[in-house]
């Protein structure tokens, strides 16, 4: 039943669900005054006074979601976390609390599974986050992680995907493609270690890449600055499936167009020189790589001023007519739409 | 990759997840005023104003909690949420709002999908909780269900498992063992199948246990009750692994000890029967079986005559010092110490 071979390793059948739980959050201690009470009871309880509870959820399961052939059991407990706490940085909201539940087969010890825990409790201490609950079962096949985020915001802060007037501006954080250049170069290396378990990678020059896909970080610091700045979008989404598709959701949510244009997308130069090596198109790369986390919203005009210039914000487009529908204007002004799934049949209308 | 051979039925591919989420939740409208935003947006919004907001989860997956050979989709969602709201009830809380998160494989039609959520919705509907969100995703193996409850309380009516007091009163509610006997009633079918697939087998004489495996509900009418009652336990929980099982986290939350007394165990004469014709032990079932879903807690002795006589609930033992320890008093007067795991353990100390 127990499939590890290493004998210096700890199997799980040897402590039992309850005291799993109990070993794996026992360095947990709360933060947030928000939190009443944590792990240990039916439910935790939080106080979240007058501010409004935000709450959101992600499944993550091996072999869709993550392949850890190449992601380290606590990078992958950091990331589940980032992708989670994205949603609720996307509503401008403060994170305050998360539920880790896990699902695990037989094949994973209980180091490793503190190494996943390690991962988890990292971001919870980077992002002041505390976890309060969750469920630990075994799993017939791999390993799954439920996660759900619970967070507040006064009423006037909450953004939604829906506020978005004809005439904003669409902005969006950081840089676009690199967790999928990163993507790429990792599948490759994977390939190359099947056929050649000695191979040694020199991966330096793709480091920004490979960290943008391994461990990425939730925008906390932009949900900052728009405070700082104070700047309240009218729309936001977070970046998780790729630019193009969130575009689509805001579009529909808002009920408005889009004109984004090509030559503003912000792209790390390590994203052109991979593109360049696998032969890719970066726009393609920019607008459904995907896993970003980037923060996409928008602003009314009044307030350029207050994000002009700023290394972290780019300014990509603005909201047009909803008849107008969602196009990408190309660097020599041609107009093509944007669509959710296909960068293949995208590719097709580019070529 | 589409395993079904019926080809009335809609296979996922045809939806994708976006359209999938839409689809299967197109008829939910909140009902309670918590809920200001529901699902639709990249977090929900809850306003519990001054009350205290609890949240819980659960995850469940194919072939460790659930059996879909003898398991209807519906049923299964519907108890879904109802292992999910009881531990709200075991806080003496009032879930409001419900996350479910969906993992997928293709051997399932959009139409399989759609009988889950009747049952989830048929729930949220007698529970009047809404569905505020969640997350679909498609799974390599089987069907996996992450839910996560949210409630609210005022500080003063929320019961933890850690306020139980020496010579206080230990109170169940309904009645044990049946979801336990409904299952091997159930197992033993499907054993029968297989070797028959044509046996058309007269359950009727087993209706109450397999209702209380397929069709469990939560126990909102004894949080109502107990108000009514004006009656604040001092500890509380669910009984979900078993009574043996909640008596010692009980025990050990509050750090005391139990007399737990055999003749006292309420058992509904279906299970003496099917006890009797499976060669069990209905102490053991009633112990042990789990999944019953009744609210187990304590009592100050001074409102013993608030619930003396009543149906719905059974003073079972009582609170003793830690070092006593958690024990089962026997008809004949024996003591036996509960183990948590170990019905087979115990089994033993009885033989």
């Amino acid at each position: 039943m127990f499939e590890d071979k290493n004998t210096s390793k700890t199997p799980l059948v040897n402590l039992g669900e309850f005291k799993l739980i109990d070993h794996l959050t026992q360095s947990v201690k709360p933060q947030n005054k928000s939190t009443v009470l944590g792990i240990g009871d039916d439910a935790a309880i939080i106080d979240h006074s007058n501010n409004k509870t935000l709450i959101s959820t992600d499944l993550l399961l091996e072999g869709i979601h993550f392949d850890l052939s190449y992601m380290p059991l606590k990078h992958l407990g950091y990331k589940a976390v980032m992708v989670n706490l994205s949603d609720l940085y996307a509503m401008n909201a403060k994170p305050t609390q998360i539920t880790v539940s896990i699902a695990v087969s037989n094949r994973f010890t209980v180091e490793a599974l503190e190494e996943l825990y390690t991962g988890i409790n990292l971001a919870c201490k980077n992002y002041k986050v505390d976890l309060v609950g969750g469920d630990t079962t075994s799993s017939t096949s791999g390993l799954m992680l439920s996660l759900t985020a619970i967070g507040n915001a006064t009423q006037d802060r909450i953004v939604k995907r829906s506020g978005a007037q004809e005439h904003d501006l669409l902005v969006v954080s950081g840089d676009l493609g690199a967790a999928y250049t990163g993507l790429q170069v990792l599948e490759r290396e994977k390939a190359v270690f099947k056929v050649n378990p000695n191979s040694q990678p020199d991966l330096t020059s793709y480091s920004y890449s490979i960290e943008r896909q391994l461990k990425p970080e939730a925008r906390k610091d932009i949900i900052e600055l728009l405070e700082e700045l104070d700047i309240i979008p009218s729309s936001m989404i977070d970046i998780s499936d790729g630019l193009s598709s969130e575009i689509l959701h805001l579009s529909k949510s808002s009920e408005v167009g889009f004109h984004v244009f090509e030559e503003k997308l912000p792209l790390d130069p390590e994203v052109n020189l991979i593109c360049e090596e696998f032969k890719f198109n970066t726009t393609t790369a920019a607008l459904n790589g995907g896993e970003d986390y980037e923060l996409l919203f928008t602003i009314a005009q009044k307030d350029f001023d207050k994000i002009k210039n700023h290394p972290l914000l780019s300014v990509i487009g603005h909201v047009t007519e909803k008849n107008m529908g969602c196009q990408l204007i190309t660097g020599l002004g041609h107009q093509i739409e944007l669509t959710a799934q296909g960068w293949q049949s995208f590719e097709g209308e580019k070529n």
